[in-house]
This record gives C-alpha cells, structure tokens and sequence, in this order.
C-alpha cells in the first residue's frame, strides 16, 4: 500500500508542479513580447512565482518519499 | 489505510496549492505589464494573496502528517 | 474507514479553499489595474471575502479532525 | 458507514458553500469597479446573497455532523 | 445503506442549492451596476427566484432527513 | 436498495430542479434590465415556464416517495 | 434490482425534462425581448415545443413505474 | 439483468430525445426572431425534424419494451 | 449478457443519432434564415445528410436486436 | 464476453460514424449558404468524405459481426 | 480476454480515425468555399492527410484481428 | 492479460496518432489557404511534423506487438 | 502485473509524445504563414522544441521497457 | 504493487513533462513571430523555463525507479 500512496502523491505534485510552473512562464513569455523594457522585472517576478508556486509540490515530492518507506 | 488517507490529502493539498498560487501570479504579472507603475503594489497584495491561498492546503499537509501515522 | 472519511473532506477542503481564494484574489487584482484609486476600497472588500469563502473550508477541517479520532 | 456519509456531506458542502461564495463576491468587485458610487448597496446586497447561497450547505454541516454520530 | 443514501441526497441538495442560487444573484448583481434605478425591482425578482431555485432542494433536504431514520 | 434507490433520483431532481429554475429566472433577470417596460410580461412567463420546469423534477420527487417505502 | 432501475431511468427523465424544458424557456425569453411584438407567437411555439421536448421524458416516467413494479 | 438493461436504454433514449428536441426547436425560435416572416415554413421545417430527430429515440424506447420483458 | 450488450448498442445508437441528426437540422435551419431562396436545396440536402448520419446508428439498432436474442 | 465485445464495438462505431458524418455534412451546410455557385463540388467533395469517414466505422461493424459469433 | 481485448482495440481505431479524418475534410470544405480557385490543390492534399491520418487507425486495426483470435 | 496490455496501448497509439495528424494537417490547410504562394514549404513541413508526432505512436505500436506476445 | 504497468506507461508516452509535438508544430506552421521570412528560424526552434517535449516520454518509454521484464 | 505504482508516476511524468514544455514553446514560438527582434531573448526563457517546468517530472521518474525496485 505504501509504494502505491508514494505513486499517487508523486503523480499529483508533477503534474500541479509542472503545469503550474508554466502557466507562470507562459505569461512571463508574453508579458516580454509586449513590453519588452520590463523584462528584467518580469524574469524576477516569475523566478518568486515558481518558488512559490513549487512550495506545495515539493512538500508533496517530500510525503512521497515518507510514505515509500512506510 | 492510514497511507492511502495521507497520500489523498497530500494530493489534493498539492493541487489546490500549485493551481492557486499559479492564478494568482498569473493575474499579477498581467497587472504589471498593464500598468508597470503600480508594479510595488500589485507584489505586494500578490504575497498576502498567495499566503491566503496556501492557509487550506497548509492545513491539508498538517492532516496529511497527522494521518501517516495513523 | 475514520481516516480515508477524513481524507476526503480534507481534500475538498483544500481544493475548495484554494480555489475559491484564489478567484477573489484574482478579481481584487484585476480591479486594482483598472482603478488604482480605488485599490483600498477593493482590498479591504478582498478580506472580507476571503473570510466568508473559507467559512465553509474551516467547517470541513473541523470535521476532519473530528472524523480522524472516530 | 457513518464517517463515510458524513464525509462526502461535508465534502459537498465545503465546495458548494466556498465555489457559491466566491462567485457572488468575485461579481461584486466587479461591480464595484465599474460603478464606485454604488459600492455600498452592492456589498449590501452581497452580504444578503452570501447567506442565502450558505443556506443549504449550512444545513449540509447539520446533516454531517448528526450522520458522524450514528 | 440509509446514512449513505441520506448523505448523497443532501450532497446534491447543497450543490443544487448553492450554485442556483449563486447564479441568480450573479445576475442580480450584474443588473444592477447596469441600471441602478431598477435596483429595486431586481431584488424583489431575485427573492422570488432564490425561493423558487430552493424549492427542490429544500425537499432534498427532507427526502435526506427521511432517510437517515430508515 | 430502495433507500439507495429513493436517493438517486432525489438527487437528479434536485440538480435538475435547481439547475433548470435558475437558468430561467438568469434570462428572466437579463430581459427585465434590457427592456424595463416588459418586467411584467416577463416574469409571468418566469412563472409559467418555471412551473413546466418543474413538472419532471416534481414526478421524481413523487417517484422517490414511493421507492423510499419498497 | 427493480427499484434501481427505475431509479435510474426517473434520474434520466428528470434531467433531460427539466433542461430541454429551460432551454426552449429560456430562448423565448430572450426572443420576447427581442421583438416584443412575436410574443404571443413565440409563447405558443413555446408550449408545443415543451410538449415535443417532454414526450420522451413522459415515457421514460411510464417505463419508470413499469420497472418498479417488476 | 432485463430490467437494468431496460433502464438503460430508456435513460439513453430521454436524453437523447429531449435535448436533440430542444436544439432544433432553439433554433426555430432564434429563426423567427431574426425572419418573422418565415415563421410559417421554419415551423414546418421544426415538425419534420424533431420527427427525424425522434426515430431513433423511439427505437430505442421499443428495443427498452423488448427487454424489460426478458 | 446478451440483454446487457443490446441495451448498452441501442444506448450509444439513440444518441448518435438523435444528436448527429439534430446537428444537420440546426444548420439547415441556420441557412434557410439567411439565405430563404435556397430553403429547397438545403433541405433536399439535409434528407441527404440525415439519411447518411442514420446509416450507422440503424446498423447499431441491428446489431442490438441480433445481441437480445443470444 | 463476445456479446459484450460486439456491443462495445459497435457503441463505438455508431459514435463516430453519426458524429464524423454530421460534422461533414455540418460544413457542407454552411458552405452552400456562404457560396450558392459551389454547391455541386461541395455535395460532390461531401460524398468522397462521408465515405472516407465511415471506413473505420463500417471496419468496426465488420469486427463487430466477428466478435459476436465468438 | 482476447474478444474484450480486440473490441477496445478497434474502439480506439473507429473513433480515431472517424473523427481524425473528418477534421480534415471540415478544413478541406471550408478551405475551398474561402479560395475556389485552389479547389484542386486542397482537395489532393485532403487526400494524403486522409491518407496519414488513418495510418494509426489501420494498424489498430491490425492488432485487433490478430488479438482477435488469441 | 498480455492481449489487454497490448490491447490498451494500441488503443492509445491510434488516438494519438490521428489526433496528432490531423491538427497539423489542419494548420497545414488553413496556411494553404492564406497564403496560396507557401503551400509547397507548407507541405514540406507538414510531412516532417507527421514523421515527428509519429514517432512515440509507432513506438507503442512496436510496445503493442512485444506485449502481445507475452 | 508488469505487462499491464508497461502498457500503461507507453500509453501515456504516446499521448504526452503525439500531442505535444504537434501543438508545437501546428504553432510553427502559423508562425511561418504569419511571417514567411522567419521560416528558417522557426523550423530550427521547432526541432528543439520537439527535442524537448519528447525528452520525458521517451523517458516513459524506457520505464516500460523495463517494466516489461520485470 | 511495484511495478505499478512505477508505471502510474512515469505517466504522470510523461503527461506532465511533455503538456508543460510545449505550452512554454508555444508561447515561445508565437513571440517570435510577433517581435522577431527579441527572439534571442526569448529562446533564452525559453530554456530557463523548460528547465523550471521538468523539475518536478524529472523528480517524478526518479520515483519511478525508486518504486519500480521495491
């Protein structure tokens, strides 16, 4: 049961860390193309918003690994 | 049945977390582009915003825990 | 059967929580660039709907402690 | 049997009550930053329609918490 | 089998309930910001149409009542 | 089983209740704030289509009644 | 098995009644204020249209209470 | 097995009965709206399709006789 | 099994067909109110049309009555 | 299991053949009230593809019949 | 197993390759009623693109005959 | 179990692969339409894209034919 | 098992594999008709972004090659 | 259990990888298009975000190999 609770908690952070992290890149993307003199205050932004963003997925990657050994 | 329990939860707390902060950045990273001049403003309301997102799924990794080691 | 019942309403908790935050939050910001001037007024609006949208998100973490103990 | 029902009541309820909330408030902002001088008879009107959408899932928790205890 | 049925039953009724009656008061709202002189008579129709909304589920409610007792 | 029974089709009546009224009145509310002067016409076809609406979800409510005693 | 079947077949017949029903409804609404001047003939293609619609849903209600039966 | 398989098929069939319905008719009373000079042949039009429509439906409702009786 | 395997044939052919050939009347319907001098051709080719959606949802209501007898 | 195959087959096959079809002859529709002058080549081009578009399905039929002597 | 088997095998390929290549043909349509003169043109690519898009689909084919009589 | 597996991933190979294809075929009309004076650089992309959105299909086509085996 | 869990991983190969290469295609191919000069250049970006997507499911691939045997 | 909970989390990698990298190429390549002059720049993000992106699904198939032992 405990390799099968790791799978599941596994699966969920990939897929909210991945696409939540591009939905943010995404919109770094074209918020670039539109103004391109705030670049530089974008790329900050989006660097903040993918730690932030990726702070639940990695507490999830993290109860993965707990529950492997279970 | 206690890791199936913790592994939902973590789920579910990844999830909600990671597409919850992404629409929050996403929102604010649209604002600056629209108006770069209240740039401080709208990080600002982002990190209270992003902190009153998380508050749910913090408390679902809390019961996450607390059901592992049922 | 008591910590899979938790689980669950901790689930929906979270993703109720997170997601009905962060629609608030999103709109909060988008007001916020169409009329700066009116940015405390709408912030101050934000915190009370975020107070009454985790009414019912608090209510299931309470019940999930409860159920947890069962 | 009895976590189980109340769970699934409590889960229904979190969403309804968080997802029926938000969209009331998420309209009234919208409002508000459009007409600024109807701000008050909208957030009137919105405390009005936050408890009338609160109603059932309300009366959701009830039925959870007396199914928790057969 | 008669909690179970009692928590599906009112899981619907809080769903139907409060996404009814969000989205009259959606709309009510909308109305309003759009012609505030009708405000008025939209509240009045939108008491009507929440009354009406509820009806249903109000007897889900008692069908729900009615069954956790079997 | 009928218990069960009873409590699906008082669920689909719910859903369907709610669901169909408030889309009518959502039109009904619409028409009255584009063209004022036909609030009266309107809303006694509100009337009469909500209680065509009904008429299906109120012979599930009447069939649910007779499930929940087999 | 009977009971559930009719169950099932009552739940069908509630949700295609109650939302082909609103559609047509909520069509002769928007057309009433549209061209004020058709609403008496919008209103009884209205009624025969609910018919057709509803002859379908009636006979799922009949096979409902032959099922029941069985 | 009969009656489950009888259910089933009449479930089907009220769907599909009534929303097909409900669609042709939409659009006949959009067509009115916008041509009421061809409201005579558009409802002519609507007769013969919701027949074409029904053909299956009603088949399926016979095939749903066939079975409950085996 | 037999009963199962033609309800669930009949199912899928009520739908196909109720809803492909609402679809070709939706249009044709569409048409005849934008061009009304070419309603002769266009419903000479929605027979066509209804005639060719059908083909495989009565070959479904074959395959489903030679399944009932097995 | 052969019946239960053959139904699932031909469940499929109906789908996309009633589907695929209509969405053909949908556009055809379109293009004939768009450009009058085109409807002979746009019938024709219609025929090659509804018969393009049902191979698959009438495969499906085919390994339906197959299936169900299994 | 190997009728189930052969039966979700060509499932897969009727869908696939129904709608796979009906797409292609609603752009062929569409393409020749906006640019007539490249009737032609569009119609031989059509023709490969049906051609490639039905690879797959035959395959599924394949490997259904031969799961067939495993 | 080996003809379900190979079953399964055959089932996914024609999906992805007719999808696949036809969105690029689709674009590949489309750019022929606009800019008539591309379409032999269109076509030349077009099949290079087909052979790369192939790759992963074929290669649970040849997955598909070692599980058979098994 | 382990022929079931291959199947599995391919078909998500396949489907992450097909699909992504061919958004990032069909978006090249509207580039290169938007803007024919930068044809080159968006064909080299192309095959690296095809390079890049394909990395993990060739990856998933791999897994269940290994799988396979186990 | 193993194997499957290895094969689950390398689909989730697969699906999450390969969505994530090419919504980020995507909006790559139509940034391209629009401000040729910034394409350097934007390959740049580009790979920054492609990194960013399968971090998480590259933890994902470490898992994988870490279950896929156990």
């Amino acid at each position: 049961m405990g390799v099968l609770a790791a799978s599941v908690t596994m699966f969920g952070a990939a897929i909210a860390g991945a696409f939540g992290d591009c939905i943010v890149i995404f919109k770094t993307l074209e918020g670039m193309v539109r103004q391109p003199e705030m670049a530089g205050q974008l790329r900050s932004t989006m660097f903040i918003g993918v730690g932030l963003v990726e702070s639940m997925p990695i507490l999830g990657f993290v109860v993965s690994l707990m529950l492997m050994n279970k």
